[in-house]
């Protein structure tokens, strides 16, 4: 999904990050071709197989996979071959599974999260925040996506999302949103983070496209929500605030639209690969 | 330590890529004065000030630091403020966040595997890997230095490191070691991971400068250490292989220089902080 | 709004393009100061003055700025002196006004246009298109609303709009706007362009956020948007295709929420400013 | 001309540009093979078909090419068609029309300045300006020669050219020109902008290789240049201020070399063409 | 008088090159500030001063210079002090140095070879060519310009410069620069080698700017250049060839305008600085 | 061994350099294809062949080769095809020349200093420094290994050594070997600069990795180095200061292991190619 010319552009800036002069280990090697396997060390779901496919196309050597972006795979499944010259394979090894595991990782975690929530509310949406690793933004949402989740926003340019900062220079949420709708263009939605019950439901009056619940108790947030829906059937809603794999069952509350959270990104538990020199 | 100048350049480029065009949320805002306080959400060791306060210099807000890089801070510790306009405040939160997030992450995590070791055997090094986040390389290396750990080899350049796949391409360990300080620079160090006794005697023998026992059981590598130590008292002697912080305490073992976790850099744990304006 | 981080690393790369080793005439100049004032040569609306303030700065000159971003202007304002060595302010002018000239030039063409349509609707939103000048996307879109126009989506990433050709890849038009519902972001609206009447109502059915009557004559236009007001009175309706200054007064009908124009941004007609050196 | 490597990297600058994170539209798309055929909507001169053609192959499409770069074309005349998948060809679409619709823009317009010259004075040349947009100086440029034009000086390292803010910094027109050529390498070509007869001849003495005649009325300039001539047979004149398609006619004067206008590059008019997907 | 934007863009890529990660012994400094003086070893001509200041200056240092930009200074002159950290200032010396020593290098070489030339024909001028260092051109040829040389043409889109290469595709001379006069730029000038005295008079007679004898001897180039001046007293004579400072004396010959030496920018000879802390 | 896409990311730049807009010169030249070859014009070490081979691959033509990376060559070896668009041919000639010249004229001149050492001493080994061209650093010292030399450290990141400046800061050159051992990685070696005998037997003492003797004269040297292996025998000896082909005799002393000499990389002698075209 991502320009495969922007991918490029990237991974030729992480070669050279990891080999700034040369590989003086690689340089130790006669000039020879082999095949590499690479195999999961555990079961989950694969994201960025075209990623880490073009690490190997840049650096000359062949790739088949074996798998399908966005599959869950057992362990022990070999996903990809590579063949080449030896140095080729073995300089894009760290790399290519670097992007694999972590991408891999992010998209295990969210289809994990989905998991929880789809046995009583399939239509909820588990969605990533901006708390993503700089300069891998894009990757580390398309991972979302893979896993089977929402990318939120994509960015600051990408939506209003008005925060509990935002509004302090407001004189009130309707003044804020008001305000949004005149001075954003017509292709943007309007969000706004609320604190509790009144703002939330001056937010649902004043047409907001969606409203996230912050920090607000499995209790509060059903009470609110109700309110809410009397106001407006159509409005989003979302829950945010340290809701994780942990917890995330005691928000799945009817009429809930959306849940946000930051451990999908933010604390990434890398997927673990190997490959063998056959 | 990183050069100013490298990490503008990155944080040009994150900034680039939060805000592609303008912040259509923060361009909501009145042109106001506003200060903002950094706390944290949690114990731990602070790492990556400097690149944080670049994040708002780069912004046009001032920043003062209230803590000093490498500090044990307790939750709830305020570590800076930030003044300026508040919709440049807002626009650096996430990004600056982001990465102070990530490098404390990383900085306690490799503090508390050094707590553990420390107390039986307080000259292991604990040390990082190349398993590190594309573009974040030398950010995730300088986080472990903060937290107290060795950053091994930075990249390929850096220094030998024969590892089980190079091995396959010659004839002996004793051959790729001669072979290796023969073509190799003078001021690298050599380092080879070997599998088993036989070949860590041999690698010994031929005069590495560092032995990686991979995926030793902790018996297995009391013994191989015990006989590489007769051969030669001062080569380097590293641990490594699905080492972390569950199970590094069974490879606190006499004669160990040194432990390496992937672990440190490719699963980490975010530091919860949070900005609030006053 | 585009971060001033930005706007640097641009004109950096401008001044590098107009300078590609040195200034041959500017290098036979003293080492005098000079101040320069720049002068309007037309009247219309300014826009780009931060912009245009950046190179000088940039250049190691001192600008003051004698009106305001997105003022209407006279013709033989003085909207800026520049103060330094000059040689610099030579280097400088050039580039500036360039980027003036283009930004003033849209404002000013989006305000006549705005000005043709408030007469009789003055809820109806003028709106750029993709149609931009490759670099110059930010650019060209932010002179836009500072004429008082509307972006449109900034680019590919940031709305779904289903045109002519995506449509011939699916069934129906309801399908597409299905998959498009299910698949997208939350966070993302849903534009579809249609090209008849019979599309127009499927599409309203079918929930899009908004209708691109796309070719239509006036006449069919206002038919149509009385039949989707009928079936939604909250979607928005966009006329498009080869709509102008010249004939945009036929397109102000009763129901229309935007009008975009690719004349805006294609096919700019520069503001001519001048500098004198004093 | 252009080398490739250099248009490629500016394409993959715009696509990067276009396609922040990824195309939502097109991510909808069926993985499906299709063909587009591009046509004009105007007649005019055809100009950036191997640019054009670039964005395509970099998007991984095939283009054939129906005409050649700098031809003339009638209105709805085939130029190319594009095979590849679907979502390829419809986001490369804009990007590529873009580029082709300025670069046929320019020079379709430069080739009618130079109708109206060629009825009575063949020999004199329509040049640009500086005056490109920042970022395509070089494309607007070649756009222009395909028109049939000058492109002037590239840059401000191409060629010395003192105007009249330079002139202040001199005691006398000779004086600068004097130093121009002490000053300047024997590669260069030295220019002055003069405003009035006495600054002309002067110029004319002191060896100015080419004189430019800024402002003029054209029975001005024609006194003028006739002097110049008694003098200097081989020094080359340009007419230069406020000299486009309108009134072009009065300035075809005897004896005239050069004519420079900034409207060819600064107020274009896009060429049209649209894409159909078979 | 390279713009300062693209010498800080060069400087800030040269010490991320130098300092990939950070600089393991700089680290281990104490934070003291110290004062470095910088004397020459050497004596000669001193250019390149303030790329060599900017490099500190980016380093967060600071420095007075002591002599003048192209200045001629003896050995052990003290030439500039730089105060600031002592990690700032021992990181940026090597760098500086490099660059100062690379360019007062070429600008002593320069001002040798003009002082031959100089005794017996003060007019000619001593060239540079395109055998500059990748990467270097505008720094090569700057210097070039401080030791009193003349740059020749910075590079292909300078002038056109028509070589024997290029003529093995003309049916003949006169061809080829009738051909340029016609398809180039009036603001080029349009140069041609020759091999031999009936193509330089060829060349003359067909109106080249400037005529390259190429590999003449001395005696040859003689005659021929009394040749040519029969024909045009005004075209410029330029000797080129394996002339170095050891055998220019001999090409010292009237009516000869110009002598280009790749050895200038190819085969630079370092000149000797060094750094005391003091 | 540097990876290709580094090399074509610096290649490209080098392109854009020296053809800023379009080449005005083989703009000239009919549509033709055509073959160059290239000869040496003198005897010595070829290197950079690949470096050269990808100048011309990326300007779409193609290079046979005809010798190997690091042969002996001599004078009029033809040792490369080129063929392709003429124009193509004589864009890429300048550029790929100046690579080759440059890197062969190291090799060869490192060749020549190890020619100089080997007949009495063949385990010395001959040292690059960071003395290197600014961008070109990476170039500069794979050529130094194709003359059979060794690069050093290749830059601040790459291993310690405490010079003179930095040894100000200390108490004593065991304080500073022994904050290097704890402060600094496992993976790296700590070399330190020397004035003299009293230092360098400290610092043999402390335990540094190598030892540099500044400055010393040959005399003065063996003494030292007696003494030295008396405290150390595995400890590495490096000579440096003003050391060059002319002197280097003098200092092939017993129990030196390396000579560095600035001269290999600052003060390069081109290694002169010439292509023709058939």
């Amino acid at each position: 999904m991502i320009p495969q010319t922007v991918i490029d552009q990237d991974i030729k800036k992480w070669i050279a990050e990891d080999i700034s002069y040369w590989d003086v280990t690689a340089n130790l090697l006669p000039a020879a071709q082999a095949k590499g396997k690479i195999f999961t060390k555990q079961e989950g779901i694969i994201a960025g197989l075209n990623i880490f496919k073009r690490v190997f196309d840049l650096l000359g050597t062949q790739v088949d996979l074996l798998v399908e972006e966005g599959n869950i795979v057992k362990n022990k499944t070999p996903v990809a071959t590579v063949k080449g010259p030896i140095a080729n394979l073995l300089q894009g090894e760290r790399l290519a599974l670097n992007l694999l595991g972590r991408m891999s990782g992010i998209a295990t975690h969210t289809a994990k999260m989905i998991d929880v929530v789809k046995k009583s509310n399939p239509s909820i949406r588990i969605c990533a925040t901006r708390k993503t690793v700089p300069g891998l933004g894009k990757y580390d949402k398309y991972s979302v996506v893979l896993g089977g989740g929402d990318t939120h926003r994509f960015n600051l340019s990408d939506m209003v999302l008005l925060k509990e900062n935002h509004l302090k220079m407001f004189k009130s949420i309707t003044e804020s949103i008001t305000l949004a709708k005149a001075k954003t263009s017509f292709s943007k939605k309007i969000e706004i983070e609320v604190q509790n019950e009144e703002q939330a439901l001056e937010a649902s009056e004043a047409g907001a496209d969606i409203i996230m619940l912050d920090n607000f108790s499995p209790v509060q947030a059903k009470l609110t929500i109700s309110k809410i829906r009397e106001i407006n059937a159509n409005i989003l809603i979302e829950l945010s605030g340290n809701i994780n794999i942990g917890n995330i069952e005691n928000y799945v509350i009817d009429g809930v639209d959306l849940i946000s959270s930051g451990s999908l990104t933010h604390s990434v538990r890398n997927f673990d690969f190997t490959m063998l020199i056959e």
